[in-house]
């Protein structure tokens, strides 16, 4: 990035799998804070555009874990297709937050909070859905018309939700282990009525299994849930099969025998994951 | 492992690319303190012993980094050989340490340190070499006649140190960006005067320039150091390659254009070192 460029900050770039894993900062007005994110161009974005898989992260986590853990690189590197991994919620003194680990700061659940204390600055939703990509296809040499999107637990919640509800915007969906019904869980029923209030009609929109139920989506999808899972009930699998099983949704729901929730799982699939995006951006 | 086992503790098990990735810890008797460590056996050993490669961890580093960090693990399932990832020094409430980053805890430098304050604890060549592997290869499926060693920075100092006068038993060494000179360098004099005092006779038999140009190596050597490593002038790869030149050693010293001595650059070329000891291991 050009030292001139007031828009963005960057923090730190490393050559990576003959390409650049980059960390930036930007003034985000929608959220109304600094946010940080990390981009990682593979080497074939040096000939021009390629395309972009965004990988949304889960609870406690900032735009570093995946960047460290997943080891997309390798994959995405050899697909030619870029990574985007966000933030996971606004941070910083001024910034809302709570105690428990699973609200607040670093567990935006990808919605735009209408009640307070998180409504000034909790609009997670609008930013991965707006602000980020604007700021994203003008500074960097990814195609929008070929994004694709995948996430771990919250983050496939957030996910799935995107894809389902802006069809036209990604190819192709995929998640690990997701939040897969958050209005029939406790990950979920406490967030979506701290940030959206207790209507819960106001709550359907960001709800895999219903917005999988009521619209399906135009192509596959891939989803891989580990069968030792610890949070194995938050999360609610179950809910989202049977969704896919009433649409009669194309698409592979994955368990594997034995794989908990952590990254040791995630990196485990992510070769398959970005194979199965990079198949569908690349058509 | 059995919650009998009264000589390890397991900290945590992960199924990990259709192995386990498992964090023990046990009483050191050479270390005089608690030491953990970690060990990726892949599905092969399900079946039965299997080759394994040992990784050795730079400064400040704990068996950790490499282990959420390399990517290695991806490499050994398919290749069917366990890793090991040691701790990098002893640590602890009573145990000596200094405020520099480079020297003390998280700074062992793969040596029996001789001098006052470190003796006591100090012994991290002892500790790889003896204490470790009798542990190692009593309590999991290894294959003790099938060792080879790689490590990053001060890890590829120790992974070199150790081959070079170990012989017998490694049948491969590579390294990520070694301290391939130490005796010579500002990452090296002050640690050895610290752990072996000013005599720097004791010092040839850690560093591994000298004891390339002294012994060679039977076997092809794998090194990789990035044109971008922050630390290129500490490191000394030139003298390395110097005394690789001189001996006429069979192996590839491989500048890699634009890395820099990140984890980054590790796991971008861990596939090529993981493939490497696994042709010599299972040959």
């Amino acid at each position: 990035m050009s030292p001139e460029n007031k828009i963005l900050e960057t923090l730190s770039e490393n050559t990576c799998f003959g390409g650049v894993q980059g960390v930036y900062r930007h003034a985000s007005a929608v959220c109304g804070c600094d946010m940080t994110f990390a981009v990682y161009l593979p080497p074939a974005a040096q000939e021009g555009p390629v395309p972009v898989l965004w990988y949304l992260s889960g609870l406690t986590c900032t735009h570093e874990n995946a960047m460290t853990k997943a080891g997309a690189q390798a994959w995405a590197a050899a697909a030619g297709i870029a990574l985007v991994f966000p933030d996971t919620s606004p941070r910083g003194e001024g910034i809302a937050d709570d105690d428990a680990f699973d609200l607040g700061q670093g567990a935006g659940f990808y919605v735009d909070a209408t009640e307070p204390p998180w409504a000034p600055n909790f609009s997670m939703w609008s930013y991965i859905v707006e602000e980020l990509p604007e700021l994203l296809f003008a500074e960097f040499p990814l195609a929008e018309g070929a994004q694709g999107i995948t996430g771990h637990s919250m983050g496939g919640h957030g996910a799935l939700t995107l894809a389902l509800r802006l069809p036209d915007r990604f190819r192709s969906v995929s998640a690990f282990a997701p939040i897969a019904n958050p209005s029939a869980s406790d990950w979920g029923r406490r967030q979506l009525t701290a940030y959206l209030g207790a209507d819960e009609a106001a709550w359907s929109d960001h709800d895999a299994s219903l917005l999988m139920r009521d619209r399906g989506w135009k192509g596959p999808v891939l989803i891989d849930q580990g069968t030792g899972d610890q949070f194995y009930d938050l999360l609610r699998p179950g809910a989202l099969m049977e969704a896919m099983a009433a649409r009669r949704q194309g698409g592979s729901f994955r368990f594997q025998p034995g794989y908990d929730h952590s990254y040791f799982f995630v990196a485990s699939f992510m070769r398959d994951h970005v194979e199965f995006h990079a198949e569908a951006l690349w058509a």
